[in-house]
């Protein structure tokens, strides 16, 4: 029977060291404590991060990418976890929407994740052991927070764009909401102010599949020598159909069988659309830390721009000067456009400049990850309108 | 930390002996052997099932009720393992849509079940030790002719109607299929003719949390005194998200803090919509046998009407003289409506006799079994004007 038993194990070393030691990555750190949302202090804190094009002499033409959940620093060059290229190549580099022969493009590891930048995988120096659980609770607040830090060691005071899709998007609303002088451009693709009670549910059914798996072991499995990744496995498996939509699956796999024409009368993975699913869920054990699944997926659930500033969301943004392009995709019903549309509203509440694009696409909401020549027609329109707005010059 | 770990331990004992030795239930034991689309033979065969009503003197007023995934025989009365009422107690009994004072209703547990009927977790009698995955795989069609076995037995030709949401909607399918010279009136509500790409992904991540929890033992967790109660219950909570909708959940719930009204930066049950899930998880785990899990959720996804007739829809329902009322509802993003008026297409085509209803709620998949006062009017009437047609006395 093949199930996700079978996934391989990674060993303990190559999965701490990623973590202490990115591969390919400029790495900041930082002995100023960063003050965190949970009310703590983090200290040391360590930035994984990479750049692509060139800072012109103003410092004006600056882009922070910001990940989504499993994303990394290595958003326009080959990750050196899984070989695979860049997980926005689509969309950045020469000539391409986010242009890097215009603009420098700055994407680092988000605070809590496992590829580089503090999370619950890296090793807390006052124990010489990985953190697991004893690493702080962070929030897309605290993530931000620590961006805004590494702007500051670039020497980079206000950025000309940050961009970023689904828990991406959210850093990038909170940008806006809590530096608003310091971002001339705010592209949030496919995300929401705040996360629903729905996605709450999913992501904690991902936590619980984690925390189910004994080898867990309370958070400390580095420490321990075990890896929960059948847990982990199934989390991501659950994960993905909320990434993708009813109609995408329908037309990928439908209930095509496997290798087969006629069904086994079996578990195994009858239907292409399982083992679809089961080869997501093993890949991604392979590449991700359980623990930072924890942390980020809380981060998201915790995100409630409104509820920050006295439960008026327009109040997150108020006077600012900042240029929005909102956009959603038809079929992404995690962060469905209805969700868009109250960013967009609040927005124009607090007499912001917006421009709102709804993408009519069968993708889902990983339509922000793939091949969607609507959506890097917007972005480059949108980028060029604000670059020429912001006096940078195409040979800067 | 509270998480689902902390599911209490349910002897083996009582879920052994509830899968042999129904409770408060009628038993009909069968030598003949059922012949199984796998191409096995099931050999002895039990029905566990209830009655409520009595037959009439003609054996024309006769309702089967087909029940759901996680449902059982007891339809409309107390259920012996959780204590509580019938699952269709809204709307089986005196005086109700389904009047036990006017209908004889027949509800039994379903082939591949845990609850009296035939499934893995019944003892087999060749070994004396329960089946586990040596219990053969079974589909919706199975479970249907086990059902005109228990029809036999009980000398009913013809039944007056046969009604069920979910996949109890896809045996209520089947039968008009399989049987249309037996079935008088069908009411197949929140269904389909065919599992979803999308459905089947649900099911499969839900599978693969059973079988990845160790106490699984591949199946054998009965027979080797453990429970993967940890994976059944992740798989429960993942599922019962499907069963509600984005409204519902943000009625009930929306980002409620649990107890308190601030986060606690930690992973426990923050949000409301958090322990519910959890407590969603823990409750099935007492209730239900983690083999049957897979089993039932295996026959839905095998459910292909079309596929069984030629690849053409209507040939299923080619001059059936039965009366249909099909149901849906709006906010079930499980069986949606467009899956029904699939449903209804192709009984038109047919020729068939069907009526159409399309319930608006923010309930969704759940509807079918909740307060909805529309439900119960359009069964009521559906049923009544049958009634008639059947020549039923409003005193048989």
């Amino acid at each position: 029977m093949t199930h996700i038993e079978s996934v391989g194990e990674t060993p303990i070393e190559n999965r701490t060291s990623e973590a202490d030691q990115p591969r390919d990555s400029l790495v900041a750190l930082f002995d100023a404590p960063l003050k965190l949302d949970a009310g703590v202090e983090l200290s040391p804190l360590q930035i994984a991060y990479k750049t692509y094009g060139k800072l012109n002499a103003q410092r004006s033409n600056a882009v922070l990418i910001c990940q989504a959940l499993t994303g990394d620093q290595h958003a326009a060059s080959r990750n050196p976890v899984t070989g695979k290229g860049g997980w926005w190549d689509t969309l950045i580099g020469p000539g391409k929407p986010i242009d890097t022969e215009r603009y420098f493009v700055i994407s680092s590891n988000v605070l809590g994740s496992c590829m580089g930048t503090s999370g619950p995988a890296s090793t807390d120096p006052s124990t010489g052991k990985p953190y697991g659980l004893t690493f702080p609770v962070v929030t897309i607040r605290d993530m931000v927070r620590a961006q805004a830090m590494l702007l500051d060691h670039l020497g980079i005071e206000t950025l000309f764009a940050v961009a970023g899709g689904s828990m991406g998007g959210m850093q990038v609303l909170e940008w806006a909401a809590s530096y608003p002088h310091r971002v001339f451009a705010a592209l949030p693709i496919a995300c929401a102010t705040r996360h629903s009670a729905q996605n709450i549910a999913f992501h904690e059914v991902g936590r619980q599949a984690v925390m189910a798996d004994p080898e867990w072991r309370s958070g400390r499995y580095l420490i321990e020598g075990t890896n929960p990744r059948r847990g982990l496995a199934v989390a991501r498996m659950g994960a993905h159909i909320t990434y993708l939509s009813d109609a995408a699956l329908h037309r990928k796999f439908g209930r095509k069988f496997q290798d087969r024409s006629n069904p086994t009368f079996s578990f195994d993975a009858d239907f292409e659309v399982e083992s679809y699913l089961r080869h997501q869920g093993i890949a991604f054990v392979e590449r991700f830390d359980a623990n930072s699944y924890l942390y980020l997926t809380r981060a998201m659930d915790y995100f409630d721009l409104a509820a920050d500033h006295d439960g008026i969301l327009a109040n997150a943004f108020k006077s600012s000067k900042t240029r929005f392009c909102v956009v959603s995709f038809t079929s992404d019903w995690l962060f469905p456009t209805s969700e868009s549309r109250a960013t967009v509203h609040s927005l124009n509440a607090s007499g912001a400049r917006v421009s709102f694009a709804e993408i009519v696409t069968d993708k889902g909401h990983d339509a922000f990850l793939l091949e969607e020549p609507e959506l890097f027609g917007i972005v480059r329109g949108f980028l060029e309108g604000a670059a020429t707005a912001r006096g940078l010059d195409r040979a800067s």
